[in-house]
């Protein structure tokens, strides 16, 4: 790997992107899809994605990318390195947004990787890796479970008569629609090497903006644990049964909410412990209730403290009367050690602050990391909201996030020599 | 009032119900609309409950009752008294279900009091005031709300028209219905002076059979207070908002339910604090409750600490950072002293234990308590479940109850001489 150093009179650790460029491209990719209090609705497969993809491709093209598309819809824009066999570097992000989604999620990673192209342009910076952005299909999982589904058909989790066979709620699968909006590409999903692969996105967190800093250098992903918890008690008039009489699965289960919230402050800022969706029966004002359903999601860096979470969760539940069924685990991801220490140092070169983060949610980073040095950037967004039409990143934090990736990009791509 | 000294020959303070004859009545009654698991399905003014009324007709004409009806659908089966001119003492109670509900929730009081006039005919027994048995219609309020409401109309709490106007789901009036099944009678609704109304009913609660006691002497029924309440939070990110920065609304939530359960647990053996609907929004497993709304069912036969208790209420919400809104109240009702102590010395007389017991439950004694002395008999049911199919009263426990009916309304009604 090259040092980021550029071609005679170009130095290519001061390139810096265009901030204004970047967000304005963000706005008007933000307009396609717009709904009420400024959000965003982009599923998967709809003609509003169909839009935000074709003005996507619009924009690789006037860059004098090479736009391809593969099975799953994924669109890649390629810009040449020195090296043509080098396997080339991705960044990106995906497109696709929640039902009353934002401006930011998904859509600022893939825009970030563009704005990186054009400035790379602007600068005349040759890398020696080939650069490719990328728009992943459907990482939302809204409209086609599950989430990340197309990444993880290009690094191999699924197969691919699976990935185009998901359906949304009407019957409608995620082929016929990807055909539908002229999206089914003919290039292979995934089995190439890849160089590494660096997405940028907003932190759907409060870190970063409570402590002032502009870059979040992604080491990992947490582990999920996702259970089933029932309580019981015993059904009673809530009149003619005294307090002392009663087996109130709502009294039993508010303690263990309460208890639940304790097992991750207990086990450090890494841990996460949250009750979702709680349901009495027969959810009737004046009957005392006879059970109660509550989901928990338990999440933690590390493997083993998870499950040590998660053994601490059944024991809790039994002594409440009740059992916790374990649904769903998603097992922590650790980025590879060389692409983080890219972000990191990028980070450090491009100012404004940085610290290491874990990342609480998933993203198609999880599925690259299994088949290439693979990291993230992170900038903050406003109250950590994210997947609602209020979520915000300011330019200043965009443009930030921009650089660190140009500037990571640049150390996994290399610089060519003039 | 009379003692409850018998004519020549007749000791009435010793005469007894026929255990095995109610008995029989009882499981005769409960074929009319029998379902599942022994349960019963009487819904007001529907087929079965027109047959369960002309099987209760066909009893009292056989028992040379004068049956009226009036013009809600209340059944009356007049026994003549010694003073005909004296106001009539009525014993009942109603002869609709729940959907799903028991064999003794309201047919209990219906079959009892029907047994003590048939008691009073076996022994040659008259009383000085004329004696009705009756059957209430549309009790439970389970098609046609609100509840106990022919027995409103009847005390004057309703017009008329608003008795016979009310809907079911369907659009149908219970007026209607009464005209369809033959039940639109033709007397007046209420309006005339009473000696007095004793109703036996199931306990629907545990106390009783718990203490080993075959009567509760019902001095009350309990105030009832319900609220919403609703706790604000902030939605976040299950992965991405470490457990120090959450405003969790479920947590919060969770600890105003302990601390509402408490609030009853502290304020003595007849106070009752209840949740038993809960909601949390956006409902979302990975993702932090930003609201939750929650039911809360104070009871308490002191009107002054049962506002105690909504005040408390109110504090607690405030403190978790919601609010409390009340919708509904039912004030305490307290039965008439003589007619509670002619139930008392009835239980005395008896045997088989009893205590002084308030209703947790509203029953059509709660209206009639305002226009004439007014106590209920209660009779113990197992683990106190009432309406469901599993409802259960023993031969003896019936027995029981309907003897002490019997010598309480002797009290009120007087023997005549012989």
């Amino acid at each position: 790997m090259e040092q980021a150093t550029g071609p005679a009179g170009v130095d290519a650790a001061a390139v810096r992107v265009d901030g204004e460029r970047l967000w304005a491209t963000l706005m008007e990719l933000a307009r396609v899809g717009e709904i009420d209090r400024g959000g965003v609705k982009r599923l998967a497969g709809s003609d509003e994605d169909k839009v935000g993809r074709d003005l996507f491709v619009e924009w690789c093209q006037a860059s004098g990318l090479t736009v391809g598309v593969d099975r799953m819809g994924n669109i890649f824009g390629r810009r040449p390195g020195h090296d043509a066999d080098a396997p080339p570097v991705l960044i990106g992000s995906h497109l696709d947004t929640q039902p009353a989604g934002g401006k930011f999620d998904g859509a600022f990673g893939v825009l970030a990787a563009l704005e990186v192209l054009r400035t790379l342009d602007d600068h005349g910076v040759t890398t020696v890796a080939p650069v490719e952005v990328v728009a992943w299909t459907n990482e939302e999982g809204a409209r086609f479970a599950p989430a990340m589904l197309a990444s993880g058909v290009f690094a191999g989790a699924f197969p691919l008569e699976y990935g185009l066979s998901r359906t949304d709620t009407a019957g409608v699968t995620l082929g016929e629609e990807l055909v539908r909006i002229g999206y089914s590409g003919s290039l292979p999903c995934g089995g190439r090497p890849l160089g590494g692969y660096l997405e940028a996105h907003i932190e759907q967190g409060p870190i970063l903006e409570a402590e002032g800093l502009a870059i979040g250098v992604v080491t990992g992903v947490q582990g999920i644990r996702w259970f089933d918890v029932r309580v019981d008690g015993q059904e009673a008039h809530a009149g003619s049964t005294p307090m002392d009489r009663r087996r109130d699965a709502l009294v039993a289960a508010a303690r263990l909410v309460g208890e639940i919230d304790a097992l991750a402050r207990e086990a450090g800022p890494d841990a996460r412990s949250t009750v979702g969706v709680i349901t009495a029966s027969p959810a009737s004002r004046n009957t005392v209730a006879g059970s109660v359903d509550l989901t928990v999601d338990l999440r933690h860096p590390d493997a083993d403290v998870l499950a040590g979470l998660a053994a601490r969760l059944a024991e809790l539940a039994r002594a409440a009367g009740g059992r916790a069924e374990e649904i769903w685990y998603s097992p922590p991801i650790r980025f590879d050690d060389g692409a983080v220490a890219a972000v990191r140092s990028a980070a450090e070169l491009v100012g404004g602050g940085h610290r290491d983060l874990i990342s609480g949610a998933g993203h198609d980073a999880c599925y690259l990391a299994g088949i290439c040095p693979t990291a993230m950037v992170f900038i903050p967004c406003r109250d950590g909201i994210s997947h609602n039409p209020a979520e915000w990143s300011s330019p200043e934090w965009c443009e930030a996030g921009a650089n660190v990736l140009l500037q990571a990009m640049l150390q996994l791509a290399g610089v060519a020599p003039a």
